[in-house]
C-alpha cells in the first residue's frame, strides 16, 4: 500500500530535499507538487540532479489541487502558510508544516517577531510541535504538526536531558549556533553569493533571530519555568550543517560521567540521537545528509560549566527527515521509514 | 536471502562508501571488514559518520578470514591485491578488485606503467572489465571482476557513442579531466592539506598518470583500432566529482542534432547514463552522490570539433556504485538495487 | 608627485581590486569613482573591507566628472564603455578599458561574437592590446589601451614561446581553462549562489564564449597566420585564479629541456612571469592577490604533443594589475611599481 | 637605513606570512632564516608562492647564526622557543616570540597548562605582552616581546572597553571562536585534510585549549580582579581569519548608543581596529590579509546582555602583523609601516 504525498513549496532546497527522501520511501508517492514560480514546468527542470527520477509538473498552488492526497507538507515562507494549512485539513488531508507559522503556541509572540498576518490564529495554543523525541505520543494521531525549525532542534535536543535533571542555572544559557548556507535558503542574496561567502564567516541577526522564541518556548517546557536564552547564529561557508555549541553554569558540581550517563540514559532508545563521548566532538559531517543528531556533553570543572556541543544536518533532522520522521508517525508507519540509510561522508 | 560480503582494505574513503551502499542494499550483508592499519578495531572507530551503523571488528586481511563470503571487493593500492584476488577465486569467493591490479590486460603494459610486483599476470587477458554500459554480457557469470578507473569511467562513457559511429579522427583526442580531492585519497600529504588546496587548483600527473594505457586500451577495443589520447588530469577544491571535458576533431561535418541522437540511442535503455542538452552542461553535483553519469556532447561548426562533457561521482560511479552494480550482475540480481535512489544535493 | 586616476565601474570586484593596488601605489591618488548604481554613496559601503581605507562617494557616471583625472580606468559590462573612452581621450584623459569593447581589432568579428552596439569603431583597428610581455614598446605614449580579458592573458602568455619558435601545428590547440568565481562576477546568479557552487564544477559555454576570437586573434598575430582553438572553460569553486591547460600537437620533435629552455629564454627579461618546471606545475594559490603568470611547459614523447600549464590570479594578471602594470608604462612610471610585492599565501 | 631581521621557524604558514610582510616593509631586509627541517634548502623550495621573490638559504637553528641581526622572531612550537630567545638576547638581538612561551607571567600557570619544559622562567614576570593597543608605552623600549595567541588578540580586543568601563559581570563571559584552517598549522592531520574538513565544521579541545589563561590572565589585568571565562574554539572550512562572538551579562542597564560610544571611543586613535555597527557585523573576508581588528558590539535589552562580535586574520594580526607592529615599536619605526595597504578581497 502507497500514500500519496503532496509538496507545496517544492523548489527550494527543502523542497529538493524532501523529493530526494520520498522518493527512497517504501510506502509513498509523491502525488502532487507545487511552487509560486514554477507552475507548469517539470520539478526537475528547477532540480537538475533529479532529472528522470521525478516525472511531475507542477501545479498551481491551490488546496483543491491537493485534495487527493494523504499528506501534504508545506516548504513556504512564513506568513504564507497558515491559510493553506486551514483550508487542507478542511478537505480532509494531514498537514506537516516545515514554515515558522504553526510553531509558537502563543499568537502574541509569534505577532511580535515575525510580524505577519496569520489565518488561522486560533489553532496555535493546541498545534504540535513535532520533535518526535520529545512530544512523540502527541504526534501520533494528529492531523497537524508543526516541523521544528533547523536551530530549535539542534538546541532542544541538546539541552533536554540537562533542564529534565534540573542541572541548569537558567539564566545563563548561551547558545552559539553555525549554519551551512543552504539554511540562508536558494534565494539570491549578496551574502550567499559564492565570492563573498567563500572563506567567509559571519554572525548575523544577533539577539533579533526568529528562531529565539521557539527555542525558548520548549525550553521553558522543558524546565518548568520560563528560559531566556542568548541565540547567536552564524553563516559557515559550507553547504549542510548546523552545529550549536551551548554553554550554561551548573547549579551543583557535576562530573564528566554523571553528563555522559544522562545523556545515554535520556536518549537510549531513540534511533536517530547518537550520544558521543568528548574525545569525539561531534562534526557536521559525521551527519551530512543523514537523519542523526551527534551530541556531546562536556563538563568543565574548572568554571562549574556544562558546554554541549549538537550536530545535525539543517535539510534532513533540520527540515526534512524530521517531517519524514513526523509524516511515518502521523501515517502509522515505522518511525524510521525511509530515513535509516548508511550515512555518506 | 541475503548475500554474505567482504571488503578489504576498509579504512579509505572508497571503504567507507561500500558501506554506505551496502547498509542500503536490501539482499547483502557485510560479513567482515579488514584493513592493514585498523585489525581488531570497530569499523566505525575510523568511520566516524558510521557510529551505531555498522558493529563488526576488522579482521586480518588474510583470504581464509573471508572464506565464508560470497563476494569479496578488493579497495587496495595497486601491487597488492593481486595474491588476495587469485586465493579468494580458489576459495569460492567472487572478487571485485577496485583497485589497478587487473586492469590492464597487457602485462608488459602494466609493467611499464606501474612498475608492480604481480602475483597473478596469467589471469589478465581474460579478466573482464567491469563497464556494464559496454560489458555488461561479459560481467554476467565471471568470479572476477576488474572495477575501472574513475577518470576512465568518465572518459570511455563519454566517448563510447562517438567511437562506435566512428565519427572521429581518433589522433586527435585531449582528455581534460578534474577530480575532486577524495580522489586523491585518504592518506595525509601537503597537496591534500586544506588550507593549501582550498581556493586552489592545480594540474598534476601530466603526461604519465596512470589511467592513461587503462582509457586507451578501452577506447581501441571501442575503436577497433588504437588510440592514444592526451590526459590532463587536475585537483579541484572539492570533495566529490569528476568532470571530464574531452575535445576531438571529427572526421566528416556533423550537426548538433545528430550528437544528440546518437546518444540518447546508444544509451537509451542505461539507467545510470542520463544525456544532458548543450544548455544543461553536467555539473558534477547533480550527480553526486549518485551513480549517474551524466554526459552532454556539442558540436562546434566553426572548428569542425566535437567536445563532450561527462560527469560522475568518482566514489560512486568511478568506484563503488560502479562495483555494487557488478556485484549485482554477477550474483544474478536486478542490476541498480541498492543503488537507485534519489540524489541528494 | 602624484597622478590623479579614476574609476568609472567601481562597485565590482574589478572596481575593489583597482582600489587595492591604487591604495599601494607610491605615485597616485584615487580621484574619483563612479558606477551606475551607487551615486552619492561612499565608496566602502559596497566594499566594506575597505571601511577607513578611502574616503570617496561615487560621482555620476559622466565623462565630464573626469576631467581632471590623468588617467582613468573603465571597469564596465562590454557594450557600455566605449563612447565613455570617446569622450574622456576627447577631454584629454588618458583610458584604459578593463571591458572588452576595445580588443578587438575587426569591428564584424566584435559584432558578430558580443552583438553589441558600438560607439567608436574605427578607433579598433589602432587601439593597442595591453599585454605588455607582448606590446610593451606600443603601449608606451598611448592614450588608449584595451586590457586584455582574464582567460586571453592565460593563454596568450602560455602559448606565445611556442608560437614565436614554430613548432606547433596550428589547427591542434586545445585550451581548457578553469575560473575562480570572481570571474563570473558580482551579479546575483543561481550558478554563483554558494551552495550551488559550492563543491561543484561545471563547464560553460563551450565553443561560444566571447574570448576566443581575442584569443585568435593575438595567437594569429603571433603566429604570423590565422589560428583557430577549440577553447573550454569552466567554474571552479574558487574564489580567485585561472588554471590553462593547453594542448598541442607538435610540428617536430622535441624535448622536455628544448621546451624549458625556450620558456626561459622568452621570458627572461620579464618580471611578472615565472617559468616553472614539470615537477612544479603552477598552483593557482602561488599567485594569488599577485601579478605573476606562471608557466609550465610539459613534453609529451608518446604522443609528440606539448601540453602548457598556465596560471594567474584574474582579477591581477588577469585584470587590474595588468591594467596597473599598463598604467605605469602610460605614465611613464616604473612598470612594476604597485604591483610588485610579496605574495600572500 | 635597513634593519636586518631573521626568522627562526621559517616553514610553516606563519614563516611565509612573516617573508611577506617583511618584503613589503620599507625598512628591512630578511637577513637569515632556519627552521629544524630544511637546513641547506632555499625558502621558496618549501614556499612555492615566493618563487623568485627571496633568494635565501636556510641556516641552522642556532642562535650565533642570526647574531648579525637587529631583531629575530620566532616561530616555533611551544617549549622550544626559550632558550633560543635567551641565547638571542644574550647576543644583543631584540627577540619578538609568536610562540606560547613567554606569554604567561605566571611560570605555574604555564606549567600546568603547558606542561612543557622551560629554560627561562625567570624571565616570565616581567615580558611585556605584545599587544599594542593594550600595551603600547610599556612595548616600547623592550627586546624581549611575547607576541600574542590569535584567539586571545580576537577575545581581549574584543572585550577591552568593556572591562574598563566595568560593565561586565565578570564571571559570566562566554567566548565563543571559530578559527580558519591555517590556525592549525601546516602539520599533516587527518582533521585538516581536505576532504575531513571541506564543507565540515566542529569544535574541540572544549574547557581545555591553551588559550584560556592567556585570556584570563589579560582580561584580569583589564579588570583588575580575576576572570575565569568559557573559550569555546572551533575549526572552520577556510583559510584565514577568526570570528570571536562573546557573549556576557551586563551589571547594569546599558542602550546600544552607549556600546557604540565607548567602543568607538576606546579604539579612537587606533589604526588597526575599525568598529561597526550592529548592521554591519564583521566578516572575516573584510579583514583577510590585513592587520585589522573589525569589531562591533550589540546590546541585547531583552536579555541584559551585551554581545560582541571580533573579527582579525588570524596569520596577521593574529601573528605575523601583530608581530611587525611590535617590531616597529621595538626598532622605532612608524607603527604602521609594513602592514598599512589596501585590504584585498
Amino acid at each position: 500500500m502507497s500514500f500519496k504525498i503532496g509538496i507545496i513549496g517544492v523548489t527550494g532546497y527543502t523542497g529538493g530535499e524532501l523529493i530526494r527522501l520520498l522518493l527512497n520511501h517504501p510506502q509513498v508517492e509523491i502525488a502532487a507538487a507545487s511552487s509560486r514560480s514554477n507552475v507548469g514546468k517539470q520539478v526537475s527542470e528547477v532540480h537538475h540532479h533529479l532529472y528522470q527520477q521525478l516525472d511531475l509538473i507542477e501545479c498551481e498552488m491551490k488546496a483543491e489541487n491537493f485534495a487527493h492526497c494523504d499528506l501534504v507538507f508545506l516548504a513556504l515562507p512564513h506568513g504564507t502558510s497558515s491559510l493553506l494549512a486551514k483550508e487542507l485539513i478542511a478537505l480532509g488531508v494531514k498537514v506537516i508544516d516545515l514554515g515558522a507559522d504553526m510553531r509558537l503556541r502563543d499568537f502574541n509572540t509569534y505577532q511580535k517577531w515575525y510580524g505577519a498576518e496569520h489565518h488561522w490564529p486560533e489553532i496555535l495554543p493546541d498545534t504540535v510541535y513535532g520533535l518526535p523525541e520529545i512530544y512523540r505520543e502527541q504526534i501520533k494521531g494528529q492531523n497537524l504538526i508543526a516541523n521544528p525549525g533547523c536551530y530549535p532542534t539542534s538546541i532542544i535536543l541538546g539541552l533536554a536531558p540537562l533542564l529534565k535533571k534540573g542541572w541548569v542555572k537558567l539564566d545563563t544559557i548561551v547558545c552559539d549556533s553555525k549554519s551551512g548556507m543552504t539554511g540562508a535558503g536558494k534565494s539570491l542574496t549578496q551574502q550567499s553569493h559564492f565570492p563573498d561567502m567563500n572563506d567567509n564567516l559571519a554572525a548575523y541577526k544577533l539577539a533579533e533571530h526568529r528562531h529565539t522564541p521557539e527555542i525558548e518556548q520548549e525550553l521553558s517546557a522543558l524546565a518548568g519555568e520560563e528560559v531566556l536564552i542568548s541565540f547567536n547564529p552564524h553563516l559557515i561557508p559550507m553547504n549542510r550543517g548546523i552545529l550549536s555549541t551551548i554553554t550554561m553554569q551548573a547549579n551543583q558540581v557535576l562530573t564528566q560521567e554523571m553528563l555522559d550517563t544522562a545523556y545515554q540514559e535520556f536518549y537510549a532508545a531513540e534511533e536517530f540521537v547518537r550520544i558521543r563521548d568528548k574525545s569525539h566532538l561531534p562534526n557536521t559531517k559525521w551527519v551530512q545528509g543523514s537523519n542523526y543528531c551527534d551530541i556531546a556533553p562536556v563538563w568543565d570543572a574548572r568554571t562549574n560549566r556544562i558546554i554541549v556541543v549538537s550536530a545535525i544536518d539543517n535539510l534532513v533532522k533540520g527540515a526534512c527527515g524530521q517531517a519524514v520522521q513526523n509524516m511515518n508517525l502521523l501515517l502509522g508507519l515505522d518511525e524510521g521509514l525511509g530515513i535509516r540509510y548508511g550515512v555518506m561522508y
